[in-house]
């Protein structure tokens, strides 16, 4: 008698082998999508946009996470706020998707109105004995990381977030991310499981075979190699490669600039990990030729030789450059469906066509997005099928894939599975 | 842990405040949609049609209540009847949705044959012992009330129809229903839970910022209103407009025109209530000027300026005025989708282009049910997001949707949940 | 208290009646539709395709089975194989849909790289400590009787296969199936569930009403009838039609062509019935006028008397006749969807325009395919009602469904249910 569906989620955790992937009702199944969405969407802090989306006062931009929606807004007082998109009357959606320029947020349904504090300033026919103070739309635990905006939707947030917010401080100030522009945005909805998609991203195993546009300017070996695979010649050249980082990483560092590797990917509740790498080629920015798409660089930035600062979140990925920055918003739809939100940042004042070539700027990781999309979605195909037993990750290149896994089922448990 | 899927239909029932919208799940449940189903379009009686949507003998419409396909048909001696779309052989449905006419209703698959009473009158090849008599099509409960049909799928209809019955009987016979015809008809699939449409429906609070056209005829403050809120010149107005409602009332009534309110929405099976209520302006129809769209008035009507006799049930709302009628009909697809089948009857002799002009007959309801389906739609999605709570109903406008929920929560708990 | 969904599978294969349709629930709930999957789909043979979908060495074709994805494939030796179509690394699908030439199994992931044997020869950064040999694709269980590939997805097949392996290896000797050509092939989407499909193919009860284009080659009281029911011709002309099937199966077993009916149909784990049928009017194929619709004969066939050798098994239906074949497969998508895969075979060497007419081959089974997806439709919609009762069978002219459904009760129970 078929009892697949019968087996409790904490089986699953418990049926997880060390060095291998996930067993496939983790990535498959309803009830655990349920799961993932509360412990990891819910109770873990999750990048969902930047302070850029919404410039000025009154700007306003709705983001959707599973069935929740915020609205993240800048108020009178240039102040970043975020409430949830839900009237406090009937429940109506405040805002639609997308985003709007407000003075006020007004209920279209029966104009209950409020300030862009979140306070109730006008709701007609409520009576004497109703009270507007305890009628505020509800606000939203968030973060603003260096331009960067963390929320968490449940009480108690991880204070290990700390961590993530003292290095990215500093090390992306001279990036100004608050003061920078989005040039670009794409919205591809992958056809698999979220952590398929995080999966992906952590590793460059797959990265000759899949992404020739975004290897122009990466080097797949940057996350591990078995030295044995190599030819004699690409050994002699990984290894000058690692003699090169280790040269890089001081110099930079000497010159103000911190780039060495920060990890918190195990045993804590905020997965991030954070270093400066090289640009391969022209080393300058990842764009089809590896020289930078923008002449106005970010921020402060003087130099195009700092490389890429990179930043994965366990729902975002985030690579720093001279000219331009990209950052990737992970938000699961359903357990085989997951929307991935990138954003390309220019310097506020850098006008396309004068300071870049949109085409330019995009080309890689648009390309790189839709490749990924489809290897996602075949990993998924074959993660479903009853054929499938997890396979053992690469002990060089697939570590950060191991210790993802990891992590996910130290969580799980942390929040009772 | 996650156990918000967990709890049961009863706890919600349990949870629902007073004066409060319902909790989440009672609007968003598969299981809560699955006992609304049962209890409240299966176990109550619900309009599902008008016998003037088959005014010929052969005449056939097929209805469909979920999984549930009607077949309602006259037969050749005139007579209404209602049996199920479900061959007695192997299950298949008999007609097509829609319209149709027939002689006898011959099954496609099989030709398993059945006369318009439901008898089966041929099944080849089913041997001696197959006894045809213990095949018929099963029927259907329903009730014609002054033409509107209003079926209960299950055993012991409730009794207390009958207090409709009788008000509606003696109200509707000038209109003469049964003799109009469907001179239009929309359906729209409103992105909603049937509550919302029906809690939407209830209440006028929300008309003066969503329906222009509507405004014209109908006065938003016919059903509650708070004094407090209103402006000296519209506090005024509104005492007048209640002044000259109890005057009306005495005179229509008067002329043979029963108006008062009958209610019958708490403490009961059957919900329904009916009041002639004073249209505006012009006075006589829900047109975009609120004058008659049909020149030739409704049955046996000689009067222009008796008002909208307004019926509500719980899945159907009615205006029937001098000129033309409007019936709504709602019927749930799914927890969060919603029919609104709305039918405008005109005299059956009313001949368009010579008594009517279609665009003004239906121009406000058309108008109307599109801005609604968009605001149960907002209320949906709403009420989906954990961070709905239910919110106060207005103790002046939405008294009604106050007792909409009592009354939901009692026909629950009558029914074991 | 609505308990429909309550009720276990167990009290659903109870509640059948003998002679009678199965319960609505065995037909419509995603439980026993994860159940059938399982047990008829994974622990019993089940045919999925046909060693001619890969006539040369490197031929590929990727069948999909549910969640379960194949790939049928022409080693270099010219023999077949069919393995899983997932990679042992991190899942991802090897081939995708359809048909292609391969000389290698190279995964587009991390190209990972396996032999046409399945053996893995190639996965690089994988250390020392891998080891390959245990990464094979997973094979599966398969049979080719005379052509037709036939899987089991589980372990310990049924072995009562035998009987139809030894009765199809005779009868389908000359018709070299083989050596026969894929001319065409549909995938239709039939909107039931898969045993209402079946149910559909093992009766002709409603052949007469729906199939005028079969009926010209296919008699309809081949599968019985009750001859109370018919007119005294027609009465007269089945059983002169009786006595020329006596006289046909002797004469062409006599000729060396076994005819008899030869059934498994209940007390059995493989479902399967055999006989040589008599094809109508010209006598020759099913086509349009029932001669030939090939020049060139299948096979080492010389005569196209020789009606048509019909094979039913529980996911197929076949009919091989002198100048060409038709295989159906059919295939489970949902509870009310299935797809019906129909294949028509020519010789290998036949040519289009040449030897046969695609239209005259095609004519009657693509119409005849089309006519059945609207009556199981039709169906399925009755059999979720809830006023469907499950109705009786003929007991003349649907015999096989009163067995098949006997049969698919017995084999529920086998498997635990």
């Amino acid at each position: 008698m078929l009892n697949r569906l019968a087996s409790s989620i904490s089986s699953l955790l418990d049926a997880r082998a060390d060095g291998h992937a996930l067993p496939a009702g983790l990535y498959t199944r309803s009830d655990v999508f349920e799961a993932d969405m509360d412990v990891f969407f819910r109770r873990h802090w999750i990048c969902v946009g930047l302070e850029c989306d919404v410039p000025e006062p009154g700007d306003a931009a709705v983001i959707d996470i599973g069935k929740t929606s915020l609205i993240l807004l800048r108020d009178d007082d240039g102040e970043i706020r975020v409430v949830h998109n839900v009237c406090r009357h009937r429940g109506s959606r405040l805002l639609n998707p997308g985003k709007t320029i407000v003075s006020k947020l007004v209920c279209p349904y029966h104009t209950w109105t409020y300030e862009l504090s979140g306070e109730l300033s006008y709701a007609p026919h409520m009576g004497k004995s109703f009270d507007k103070e305890c009628h505020s739309l509800k606000p939203v635990n968030f973060k603003s990381i260096s331009g960067l905006i963390y929320v968490c939707l449940a009480d108690n947030p991880p204070k290990d977030i700390a961590r993530l917010e003292l290095a990215m401080t500093e090390r992306l100030a001279p990036y100004d991310v608050p003061n920078s522009k989005v040039a670009f945005e794409t919205d591809v909805i992958e056809h698999g499981n979220w952590k398929l998609t995080m999966e992906n991203n952590r590793e460059c195993y797959h990265c000759s075979a899949n992404h020739p546009e975004l290897c122009v300017s990466f080097v797949d070996l940057d996350f591990g190699f078995d030295p044995e695979t190599l030819s004699p010649e690409d050994r002699a050249q990984a290894g000058e490669h690692l003699a090169l980082y280790e040269e890089r990483i001081l110099q930079w560092t000497a010159d103000g600039y911190p780039s060495a590797a920060i990890e918190q990917l195990v045993d804590c509740e905020t997965n991030f990990r954070t270093q400066r790498l090289i640009i391969s080629g022209a080393g300058e920015s990842q764009t089809p030729d590896a020289t930078a798409a923008s002449s106005k660089l970010l921020g402060t930035m003087t130099r195009k030789d700092l490389g890429d600062m990179h930043l994965w979140g366990h729902n975002s990925w985030n690579h720093f450059m001279g000219d331009h920055a990209i950052v990737a918003i992970v938000i699961p739809i359903s357990p085989d469906k997951t929307l991935v939100r990138t954003k390309w940042l220019v310097h506020k004042d850098a006008v396309e066509g004068v300071h870049y070539d949109l085409e330019k700027l995009t080309n890689v990781w648009v390309a790189t997005t839709d490749q990924d999309a489809e290897l996602v979605a075949r990993s998924h195909a074959g993660v479903e099928d009853p054929a499938y037993v997890p396979g053992p990750y690469s002990p060089f290149s697939e570590t950060n894939l191991d210790k993802f896994a990891t992590w996910y089922i130290d969580r799980m448990r942390a929040h009772g599975y």
